[in-house]
C-alpha cells in the first residue's frame, strides 16, 4: 500500500502518519519528491488495507491510497498458475476440450426439455441448460416452475446423460437446487448478493458465477472469492455482456475479458453470447469470438421454437443453426490448441 | 404495443401475426406505410406485452416490439397523482418537510452510535442511519456486528426520539430486523435481488430502496413493483449514484432522476449524496443540489470521527460539516416551497 | 511517478531500471516490499513522465505506473487559488454573479432571434446563446445560417446590450466568428479536437469550453490546458452531462462536477441543464441544483415557441417558464453567496 | 415515423396534431388503443422526421416520437446488400482476404518506420500504418513529425510495396496528407468532427472511419453517412473499444458490433485490438476473435522496440508476437471462409 500525501502536507502530518502506522506494526517506507511525499507500508493484511485506506484518505492531508496487491487471493493466478478444472461428472472444465452448454433458457414442460435436450446432444453438446427459477424484471413475469422443472432437467439428463446447470436464486432453496443440479449457476442480478455467495461457498456443487453487469473484473473475483473462501473451489467465471451506452445490443460482450480473466485467475472462463448479444442473429459470430479468444467453453440458448419461448426468445438459436454453429466450432478449436 | 415489420416481410406474413394475434383476442390495427408495415395490438395486458414482444422479435421479419405503456402500475404516477408520503414514527416523508436522515456507515460500538445520535440530534436530523448489517466487496472485510449493532440503535432511538434505518441483506434475517428498524434499506447491491424484495413486500415496515448502481429508472420501479405487489406500500425510493466512466468520484450521482421520478412515481424520493460521490469534500454541495432539484429526503454520512471510521470514512461528513449543511439546508428548503 | 515492479521480477531488472532513469537524469527511490518493488522516480517533468509510463508499461516485469501530479497546470487550481473570472462586455463570470446565458439552440430568423433576445433579457438573463453553426448527428438535417445567422446575433445585441455566446466548429470560421462572438462556445463533439482547440488558443475572445461527453473530469482539463497554453486564459469549463446507459433522458448531467472542478481548477464552471437532460420538464429543477452545488452560471435554452423550434425544441423552456425559473434563482442565489 | 400520444390527450389535441401532419402533404394513420392513440406518419423524408420528432415532442400531449426507418441510406446494408470493397493499390478489403495491417502507433525515425515496415511485411501483413499527426491528451505530449512523417511512410512503402495508412486530423493538412497516404484515417476524437468528416468526403482517397469511444452504431453509421454523401464511397469501418466503467482495459473492444455492423451497413468492418485493450497482453487473443466474428481486417501497432516506442508502447506487439499471431490468422481464416 501507498500513500501520497497533498503538497500541502507539513512535516507534523507526516510524523503522525508514520508513528500510527508503526504504532500498528506495520513497517513504513518514506520517499520526499520535489512536489509530493509517498509513504509504503510494508506488512500490511489485506483486511487492514482497506481499512487504513478507508481511514487515511478521510485525512485532508492524504491525497489518495493505492493498494500494489491484489485483493484476492484463493482465485488469483498466482495461487495455481496451471489453472483450475472443475469435473461435473466427467466433463472436464478449463481443460483441453471446449466446453459447450446449451438448451432452453426456461424448462417449460417436460416434451419442450426432452426435445431440447436430444436436440443439443444430437449437435455435440456436453451440457444441458434450463432454468427452474427465473429472475425477471417485471414481477408479474413469468418466474419458472420451480421444483418441477427441476424434475423435468433429472428426467432429461436420465436419458440423455447430459449433465444440468441451473440458476439458484435463493439461499433457502439451494438445499432443493443441490438435489438435481451438477452446476449451481449465480445469475446477473445476484452477483454481489453475497448471503447467497456464502451459502453456495459452503456446499460442494461446482458453481458458475455470472459477472454482475456492472462489475469490474477485480470486484467479480472478489465475488468469487467469497464462494472460494467457504471452501467451494468449483467454480467457473462467465462473462455474459456488460452494460454499457450502447441499446442495439441488449449487453456489451466484453471479449477483453477472457485473456484478461486467464491472466488474473486460475478458475476456467464462460462465455455467455446469448445475453451478451440478445440477439439470435449475433450469436454464431460471437461465440466463435469467445472459443478464438481462449475461453474454455460457451454455454448458448438453444430452443426448439424460438418463436414460442416464454422467455428470451429473441436470443436462442434454432437446433438447425446450432448444428451448423458447432460444426463451426469443431474447425475452430484446433487452431486454439483445443477439440470441442 | 406496436409490432414494426421488417421491409421485407411478405403478405403472409403479416397475415400470420394478424391471425395469431386475433386468435389469442387481441385488436389488431395495421398501418401499411411505404418501406414498413406497423401492427398496432390492443388490449394485452402487460405480463401479455413482454411476452408477445419476446416470441415476436424471434420472427426474422419482425423488425422490433414497442411498448407503448410503462411495465409497473402500482408505483406509477397516475396510481397517486397527488403523491404518496410515508410515515415513520410521526415523520412524514413525501410531505412538505425535507426530511434528514443521518449517522455512520456502520454501527461500530455503543459510545460511537450514541455519540452520533446526539450530535446528528442535535444539527436537526430526523432520522438516524447506521449499518448492523453491510455488505462488503471483499469476503475479508468488515460486515456488520449484525443484531448486537441493532440493539445500539435501538438504545441510541431510546434516547434521542429518532426513528432509524438500517439495511438488510438477507431474507432469513428480515424478522430480527423488522423488530428493531423503523425503516429497511435494500443496498444497490440486493437493487434486482427479486427474493428479497418479494419478501419486504410481504411485511409493513417501511423500506428505502435504492437504486442498483447500473439500473435504469424503469428497471428501478419495476423493483419498487416487487414490493409494492406484495402489499406493502410504503417504499421510498433512493438515488445513489451510477456507475459510468468517470473516476474521480465513486459514482455519479445522478440529479437528473429527481425531476424524474417525479414525473414517473408517486413515491418520495431520497437522495444520498454520501454513496453518490463518495467525497466528503463533495457532499454538502450535493445536498443542496438535491434538495434545490426536489428531492423529499436526503441521508448523509456523519461520523464523529470519520478519519477512524471502520468503513466509507473517505464520505463521512464530521459533526460541524453536518452543522453547517443542516444550515444551508434551512435556508435554502424554503425556496423551493419546504421547510427542514 | 512511481513505478510498481511485478512480483516477478528479478534484481537484475530492478537494477537496469534504476540505471536506466538515473541515466536520465532523474532521481531514484527504491522501496522493496514483502510482496513487490516500488520505485519512485524523482524530478521528471510532465511530459517525460508520460512518456517514461508508457515506456516502462511494456516491460514485461513492470505491473504499472502511477503518475502522482497532475497532468495540468496553467488550469490547476494552485495556479490561481483564488479563482479567475472572465469579463465579457462587464458581465463577470466566476465573481459574486451567477451568470444566466439563455437563448435559442438555433438562430433561425432575425425575428426569431430578436423575440427570443428581448424575452430572456425582460426575464433578467445576461448574455444571449444562439447557434449560427450545428453541428448535427445528420449529414440531412439543417446546419445552421452561418453568417447570416452571426449578423442577426449582433443586430439583436445591438438591440438589446446582451452579449452574444455562439458555437464555432472549424477554425476556417474563427476569423469570421470571433467578429461577431463575445464568447466561443467549443461543443461537445468537437472536444477533443485539438486542431481547434489550438487555433481558439490562439486568439484573445472568451471560451466556454463543453465537456466532452465521454471525457474524466481529468481528459477535460487537459483539453483546456491546450487553450490555455496558447496563451488565452479566459477560459470556462461547461457541464452539459455525460453519456451513460440511462435512456430516460438524453445524457446524465454530472452535477458531482461542479463542486468536483470548484476543487481542481481556477476556472469558471458553467451549467448546461438543456443538453444535461434534453427534456424541458426536467431543466428548471436541474438548473435549481446546479446553481445549489456552486455553478458560476447556466446556460439556457429558451425559445419563444418551442414546438416550431427547428432543433432541440425538446428541451427549449418557453419565455413564461424561464420567467418562473429567473425568480427562483433570485431566491436560491443568496443561499450560496450569490446573487443573480 | 410513430408519435404516441399521452393519456391524457384530448379529440382537440388529436385534430390539431393530424391537421398539422395533413397540411405538410403527409400521409395520417390514426390508431386509437384502450389507453393511448398512435399516430403514424407516411411519406416524410429523413430531415423532415428528425424535426417533426423534435416539434412534437416539444408538445405536452405527445408522449414520444419513434422512427421506424435507419437514419442513413448510402451506408445502410440494403444501399449494397452485396457488401462493398475498397480497393487499396491492389489489396481489395471487404472481399475474401482477412486483410491485416500493421506498424507502429508513431513514426519516429526514418530508421524505425523501415525496421517496421520490413518486419510487417515479412510477417504477411497487406498494409502499412504510422502516425505523422498524432493527437495527444496532453498539450505537452509529442505530436508527430508532420510532413516529414509522410516522407518516412513513403521511403518505406517504395521500398516495401506496402500501401500506406495515417490519420489526418485537420481539414486544413488534408491535401498534404491525400499526397502521401493510400488510406486516410479517421481518429477516435474526431469521429463527430463534421467539418473534418466533410472534408474527406470531398476527396476520393479511401478512408478508415474509427468508432467514437461514445459512440452508438447508429451515430457511427450517420458519421460515414457525411463520408459517403460528399461522393467518397470509399469508407471502412473501424471499431477499436468503447468507453465504459472497467478500468482494467484501456477501453473495452466491442466484439458484438462486428456482426453487428454486418447487418447494418455494406462497408467494411476492420478491428483495432491494439486500442481495444491497450495491453499488448491481450492482443493477439482479441484479434483471433474478432476474426472469428467476420471482421474483413484488423489493424495492429506492431513496434521493433515497444519498450522504447515514444507512444503507446504498452500495446505494442513485437515482431516475434506479430509473427505468431499471423501465423494463427492463417490457420483460423479458412474457418469463416476467408484467407490472409
Amino acid at each position: 500500500m501507498i500513500i501520497i500525501l497533498t503538497a500541502s502536507a507539513s512535516d507534523r502530518n507526516r510524523r503522525d502518519i508514520i508513528e500510527n502506522l508503526e504504532a500498528r506494526g506495520f513497517g513504513v517506507h518514506l520517499s520526499e519528491g520535489v512536489e509530493k511525499t509517498v509513504i509504503g507500508v510494508i506488512g500490511a493484511m489485506d483486511e487492514q488495507k482497506a481499512q487504513i485506506a478507508e481511514q487515511f484518505e478521510a485525512l485532508p492531508f492524504v491525497e489518495r491510497c493505492i493498494p500494489i496487491s491484489q485483493p484476492y487471493k484463493l482465485v488469483g493466478r498466482s495461487f495455481r498458475p496451471e489453472g483450475s478444472t472443475v469435473n461435473v461428472r466427467g466433463v472436464v472444465i478449463g481443460g483441453k476440450q471446449a466446453v459447450v452448454m446449451a438448451g432452453p433458457c426456461t424448462v417449460e414442460t417436460e416434451a419442450q426439455i426432452l426435445e431440447s435436450a436430444r436436440a443439443v446432444k444430437k449437435a455435440g453438446a456436453h451440457i444441458l441448460r434450463g432454468g427452474a427459477y427465473k429472475p425477471s424484471t417485471s414481477p408479474y413475469s413469468f418466474h419458472g416452475h420451480g421444483v418441477d422443472a427441476l424434475k423435468m432437467l433429472a428426467a432429461a439428463r436420465a436419458e440423455t446423460g447430459l449433465p444440468i446447470i441451473t440458476e439458484v436464486m435463493d439461499a433457502r432453496d439451494l438445499e432443493t437446487v443441490c438435489e438435481y443440479a451438477d452446476i449451481l449457476q449465480i445469475g446477473t442480478r445476484n452477483a454481489q448478493n453475497y448471503t447467497l455467495l456464502r451459502a453456495v461457498g459452503e456446499c460442494r456443487t461446482p458453481v458458475m458465477l455470472k459477472r454482475g453487469m456492472s462489475a469490474k473484473l477485480e470486484e467479480w473475483l472478489q465475488a468469487a472469492e467469497y464462494i472460494a473462501s467457504g471452501g467451494n473451489y468449483n467454480i467457473m467465471l462467465c462473462e455474459r455482456g456488460i452494460r454499457t451506452f450502447e441499446t442495439y445490443t441488449r449487453n456489451t460482450f466484453d471479449i477483453n475479458a477472457i485473456p484478461a480473466l486467464k491472466e488474473l485467475t486460475h478458475l476456467p472462463v464462460i462465455a455467455d453470447p446469448s445475453h451478451g448479444t440478445g440477439k439470435a442473429s449475433l450469436v454464431s459470430a460471437v461465440t466463435r469470438a469467445a472459443v478464438a479468444a481462449g475461453a474454455d467453453g460457451v454455454i448458448v440458448e438453444v430452443h426448439p421454437h424460438p418463436e414460442k419461448a416464454l422467455k428470451d426468445g429473441a436470443q436462442s438459436l434454432t437446433p438447425a443453426v446450432f448444428d451448423q454453429l458447432m460444426a463451426d466450432l469443431r474447425l475452430l478449436a484446433p487452431v486454439v490448441g483445443r477439440s470441442v
